[in-house]
């Protein structure tokens, strides 16, 4: 565990959207995809979960430390964050609480913050090797749904490398807990 | 800094590569790739160079602490490492050796190894946060490159997905140092 988490300003994260590309019109592709993924979230759900699911090291997070089985409940727990957290990536207010959010969710992954929030006994911490390769499946599960919309190709295409740039992002944020501050 | 660096097997990078739906037809594009890029490459560098001299924040592990400006010696000497890496991810064997390099590559952004390869006075560290936002630059405007060999735009697509995964898995392995290796 690092002894002092990273604190993470606004102007800090400026830098972070910078060094992704990651700019207005993306604002703007995001929110053109929270309308084509509103009625779709659950869809989307299935498909991220029938691939956690799938690999015994991601699903390892969810297994009851007691039962040794999945716990359906944390499992559940997490799917309605999951889903509000599609929405509010898609709605694109990248506001102080935000960031605050994107750190608590972060905390929610590390062991300084898992499992307290459901009370359950799932593994203490996620790795950090698996935060990233995983965005890989997730993004690219989620063009099918943003095509969708009937938007053409090019801006199903914007809408895909915003979601790409702010899941880096976000991720980064998320993985503060994982870092000693001086090296984050 | 870490007290103790996560040990990655070959197992554990079975997983990696899992996790982020990395496969043969992977391998198979990747050194598709490397034919189509092979004479490429100084132009690939020209680009992100370009990105990274035209972001302060990016610039800044090249500024020598003592000058205050970006040290040219430094840059022409990763440079060469850059274009070798570009190579070798295209060739795409991913055996011990590669893992090894991997880890090596990570200790050379990180404090413990940063500076030393090319006796440099440069910033300490490359901070962990830049790691992974400036993949979506690195790899979209690898994209360009990669379509002018004349392939199917599927072929090409599947070529940018291909660089992405490996990119997700090796800069996760470039962590290594960053994150305590109970939290790896």
């Amino acid at each position: 565990m690092s002894d002092a988490m990273a604190e993470v300003t606004m102007a800090d994260l400026e830098k972070l959207w910078a060094s992704a590309l990651f700019g207005e019109e993306d604002v703007a592709a995001l929110r053109a995809s929270r309308e084509v993924l509103d009625d779709q979230v659950e869809d989307v759900l299935d498909v991220w979960y029938g691939f956690i699911g799938s690999q015994p090291q991601l699903v390892a997070t969810f297994v009851d430390q007691g039962s040794g089985q999945p716990d359906t409940r944390y499992l559940g727990a997490v799917r309605t964050r999951f889903g509000q957290w599609v929405r509010d990536t898609a709605a694109a207010v990248f506001d102080e609480a935000w960031l605050a959010q994107q750190l608590e969710i972060g905390r929610r992954h590390h062991r300084i913050g898992k499992n307290l929030t459901d009370g359950v006994n799932g593994s203490a911490i996620v790795p950090f090797r698996y935060l990233f390769p995983v965005l890989f499946p997730i993004t690219h599960t989620l063009k099918p749904f943003l095509a969708k919309g009937g938007h053409p190709p090019e801006q199903v295409d914007a809408m895909a490398a915003a979601w790409l740039k702010v899941l880096l992002v976000q991720v980064t944020l998320w993985s503060a807990p994982y870092v000693p501050a001086e090296d984050f």
